[in-house]
């Protein structure tokens, strides 16, 4: 089993070293192989995704993946600025489905900005399509307006479009991750408004057939919006399109106020994965060794569960997370009165300790 | 001055109905006149938005606006549902500053779920674009996908877009609003993924010149919906799409905890407006006298104040609804214990007296 290593830019490369030491003691013989991406796919090779990068996690079985994006790359043309290489690994590698567990650890409830008893025990699984939408939607551009009061002015546009293959897919995955889960699934859409969207809303009802056993209902996006503030615990399972999942998951998972905690994964047709923290880069805090790894820890245990096919590996490095938080070990993210602050460093030796 | 009153469905017509007895105690000689839109507007003429409604909000100076929807005009086609209407009105009227307060009222500080440090005294203005982006952009519908891995299928596409000058005027209504309040605003974009909005962030930038005592900053949708959850009282004024302002305005009014307090104004390039309560037409409590009237109430003061030219009148409502509030008065939706339940009709009544 080949694993890439994708590092890339701000804390991505302290975090993902501390992922890498849990697995080296796992006692698995993974190859793990190692590749700038993003700002220092830039620095190193003039692009965000090298060739040599792309080819080793087209190769690899599974890739990790830190966080990219730093100051000094803020003002490269868009082609080049280091988010391109998220875009271009996920269409490149057929991405299509992200999985963003948003979780509340009982030990990490005072992190939340809302209420202990709204957000205790928070567990929802949000299924972003990830390859579709907008995101890659043609034409876009800039060209003169066609009709309309502004005709011959300049305007901006993008295509929104979803085809029946592409929804069927990630209707597939949804409904067979709420089937492990409590069998509950919310489609969100802007049916009322966007063609796009009725139309994704009539084929989640179709593939709906092939899975009775789990309770389906629908929600506009707004009111999503609303609900996971009000109420989030009411959610088991969503599933939505790229833009309104990039929304709806980042709330999600500050809700939880603990977005150090929070792995994704980005998965193929096949299981074949992309895992990453939920964060960002945080180059403002970067080489000071007080990152939180503990996102991306949790993002190689779901690596061994979806595409290494380990999941007793998995379950054993979630519990030596769910371990050092019992013991109050804490990274200045989530640091409160009482536990003991660690650096990154330490928190990846504890975890490592508590395999 | 004539005023459009149109009610509505569901809770619409009992909360407007406060609204109108408020109207009618300030002693002013306003005409209004009242019309049937939404699912009563179907019920009544066959449509959601009847040519004689559309007549009367285009001859009026201003339009006082209840909700619409309600359960059995769910499974009608997309062209007759309820609301349809509302964006019929925003179109068809060019209400293209879409004005919603986010405020947390000290006495309801209990009411919403997150912390009361984190959102007491919150008081932020979102400003949505809101008669063009993707709601109206043609091209849209089915059709046969015509290229790339699912060429032939049936897809559904919208287009999203922005001309120069639709950005331009929505800009300076928010540098506007800005000037008039903490001289901050934060526009809402998502430029590293859609040309609309690196458009848009450029037009707003070079907007922005004009109006050197604002300090202006940008931030992607995604990270806004993260800080509205975060530390939502940082904002100031928001500006931002269509789209995006759907969700975000709905995300941050359910900060509050108490939507039923909140109002909107929807106004077009001469301060002719649209004016409703944030909340929709909770059919499942229509008809109870159970419903707050205060967000009506409140649209009915943004009314005199931005199209009336009254802001006497306006401050003396808002005043007036604090009073309720300072008195201890609640509607069921912001009822906790130790103050005193009323319903809808008594609260109105409540305002009158206050007056
Ligand atoms: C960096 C950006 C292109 C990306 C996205 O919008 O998908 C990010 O926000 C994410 O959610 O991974
Ligand atoms: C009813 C719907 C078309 C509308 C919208 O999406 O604009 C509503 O959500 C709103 O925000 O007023």
């Amino acid at each position: 089993m080949k694993i890439a290593i994708l590092p890339g830019d701000g804390i991505g490369p302290e975090i993902v070293a501390q992922a890498v030491k849990v697995l080296n003691v796992l006692g698995e013989s993974f190859e793990l192989e190692t590749a700038p991406v993003g700002g220092a796919g830039y620095a190193a090779h003039g692009h965000p995704l090298p060739e040599g990068t792309l080819a080793l996690a087209k190769a690899a079985d599974a890739v990790l993946f830190g966080a990219v994006g730093d100051y000094q790359y803020d003002n490269l043309e868009r082609q080049f600025r280091p988010e391109q290489a998220i875009l271009g690994l996920r269409k490149n590698l057929g991405l299509f489905a992200n999985l963003r567990p948003a979780i509340l650890y009982p030990e990490l409830a005072g992190a939340s900005t809302l209420k202990p008893e709204v957000v205790s025990g928070l567990d929802i699984l949000i299924i972003r399509e990830l390859t579709g939408d907008i995101y890659f939607g043609q034409p876009r551009g800039v060209r003169e307006c066609p009709d309309g009061p502004f005709k011959g002015q300049r305007e901006g546009f993008d295509t929104m479009r979803y085809a029946e293959g592409e929804i069927r897919r990630i209707a597939h995955v949804a409904f067979q991750a709420a089937q492990k889960r409590d069998k509950r699934l919310t489609s969100v859409d802007k049916a009322n408004v966007l063609e796009t969207f009725q139309f994704w809303k009539d084929i989640v009802i179709d593939v709906h057939k092939e899975y009775p056993d789990v309770a389906l209902d629908h929600m506009y996006v707004d009111n999503a919006a609303m609900q996971l503030v009000r109420a989030p615990k009411k959610f088991d399972v969503m599933v939505t399109g790229n833009m309104f999942g990039d929304i709806l998951s980042d709330a999600a998972a500050m809700l939880t106020g603990s977005i150090g905690m929070l792995p994704s994964a980005s998965l193929d047709a096949n299981n074949k994965g992309l895992y990453e923290p939920s964060h960002g880069s945080a180059p403002d805090i970067a080489g000071k060794g007080i990152a939180n790894p503990l996102a991306t820890i949790l993002s190689a245990a779901m690596m061994l569960r979806y595409s290494l096919n380990r999941e007793e590996q998995a379950n054993r490095i979630e519990a030596a997370v769910k371990h050092v938080l019992a013991q109050g070990l804490r990274t200045a993210d989530i640091h409160e009165a009482g536990t003991t602050l660690v650096g990154t460093e330490a928190m990846g030796d504890a975890v490592v300790k508590a395999l």
